[in-house]
């Protein structure tokens, strides 16, 4: 049995572009419909064959919907919902894919009352962005976070779950506050902190940009992979989960402030004893297949 | 016309085996001759035959070398330098891989004063160690570094290039301490922050370590591969290149701080300005040839 028959994706980027190929793959007898905000992203979508029926309108889009995925950055995630609140059927489904949840769940059950709501976070994606850049198999071994809202009906629950899990992803299930504080150090953090090296890097006056490029391969390189993921989606985070943000990077600043003292005064007792220590969770991710065990990223050297 | 005929590397970790390895296969008729203080690396060199001989002692190693290639920590330097002095034969020239390079050609010039020194940095790695971690391609397409002393032979430096030019790297001349500006951003500050970030994220009491591993795909695994790398070798290199790391990391936590700021205010404008002049960096540096083109690191999503 599929857990919805009419699945609706609202935002065709990286992620609903990738759910979309993942349905089709996964589940193709669901009828999939699309929409997205700007004209020129339907018209790819429409090339691309990503859905069933590509609406120009969003509450033409749910009309039908059994499960209605928004998959727009989390600013807009207000808005979105309110476009579809007048043509939603009574029984159907609403979940995102938003990074920070506790004020995507606000958002959501402001401008949805009464809807059944299961917000979601698949914790996957590249540093490419638009409906080209998805592929089905995006969400395979990686973890789909459903941040349900007290009192949500747990057969919706595991609705959604069984979607996720048939995509290919793993299903856990947190409150949307330990969520954002869990991603704040494990997705947010290191993005701020890659788009601010990558800035730093490109202000030098005494080594020029084409030398930061030339020599990248000594570090900086891992950085620009993440600093070039969407600026609207990153803008719209930083803003929403804006205090386990804060929080996070306040304890980063004072661990970096203790090996800025260690290099000062030369301690290298305390800067090897950190290098060290940092070694084992790199095993621990790449044992548990977050990531590959290929050295340097599998990167080919021919 | 092969540059040197008898080459010897003091060393034999990720970077001297992979020298070792490259040699072996542009240059096979040179005598190749190896040595690490560790007797353990010794053994696994001599089953790996990374070598023609690998000797016990340095003294032995250089005794007829025309190039010799000091492979080990920047700390080390000298030292290593000093145990070859009395053996190394008038006419050889003596080489580095060291990543700092100021620090490394005063060592150099202290322990064998009259030699004909041409410190070089690959510019080129993985987060593994070890004689077995080393592959010949290591250097393929990456840049080289040569710091030729102030009145060096010009032909001493041309040999050394042409050597690097074989192994397939592109060379470069820099003066010791523009390289050390280059390299602090480029390498040293990267690494020092992620091996910030990853202590950072295992010391939250909010957030387990377990849920860190777990959800690490969000961004968080990229920066545990260069936090993975060789503590030794970068507690020296911190050590060694303290005052463009402190410089470097200055200008970032005032960058950091800005956008912490911008944060806090709730300035969405200037984040996005931020995130999106970093993407033309990651562009640039694949355009380059200095990554993979692959999105997400060309990571297998099966």
């Amino acid at each position: 049995m599929l857990p919805f028959a009419r699945v609706t994706i609202i935002g065709l980027g990286l992620i609903g572009s990738s759910i979309a190929r993942a349905v089709r793959q996964a589940m193709p007898t669901v009828r999939l419909t699309g929409h997205d905000a700007d004209a020129g992203v339907r018209e790819t979508a429409r090339a691309l064959d990503l859905a069933d029926d590509v609406t120009d309108t969003a509450g033409a889009a749910v009309i039908d919907a059994d499960l209605v995925i928004l998959c727009v950055p989390v600013g807009a995630i207000g808005a979105a919902a309110r476009d579809i609140a007048a043509d939603l059927p009574a029984d159907a489904i609403v979940s995102d894919v938003g990074s920070c949840k506790a004020e995507v769940a606000r958002a959501l059950a402001d401008a949805l009352p009464g809807v059944a709501i299961v917000p979601a976070h698949p914790v996957a994606g590249t540093e490419q962005s638009g409906p080209r850049a998805g592929f089905a198999t995006l969400f395979h071994h990686r973890w789909c976070i459903l941040t349900p809202p007290e009192g949500a009906s747990e057969a919706a629950v595991e609705r959604v779950a069984s979607f996720w899990r048939r995509l290919g992803a793993d299903v856990e299930l947190m409150t949307p506050e330990h969520h954002d504080r869990v991603l704040a150090v494990t997705s947010h953090l290191p993005h701020l902190i890659a788009y601010t090296i990558v800035g730093t890097a490109s202000d030098l006056e005494t080594v020029t940009q084409s030398e930061v490029i030339k020599y990248s391969a000594g570090g900086f390189r891992d950085f620009t992979r993440i600093a070039a993921s969407d600026p609207t989606m990153w803008r719209d985070v930083f803003l929403t989960n804006r205090e386990a943000v804060l929080e996070m990077l306040q304890r980063f600043s004072e661990d970096l402030t203790a090996l800025q003292r260690a290099i000062r005064v030369g301690d290298g007792a305390q800067l090897f004893d950190q290098f060290t220590r940092t070694r084992a969770i790199r095993r621990s991710i790449v044992d548990q297949g977050q990531d590959d065990a290929a050295p340097d990223f599998g990167r080919v050297h021919e």
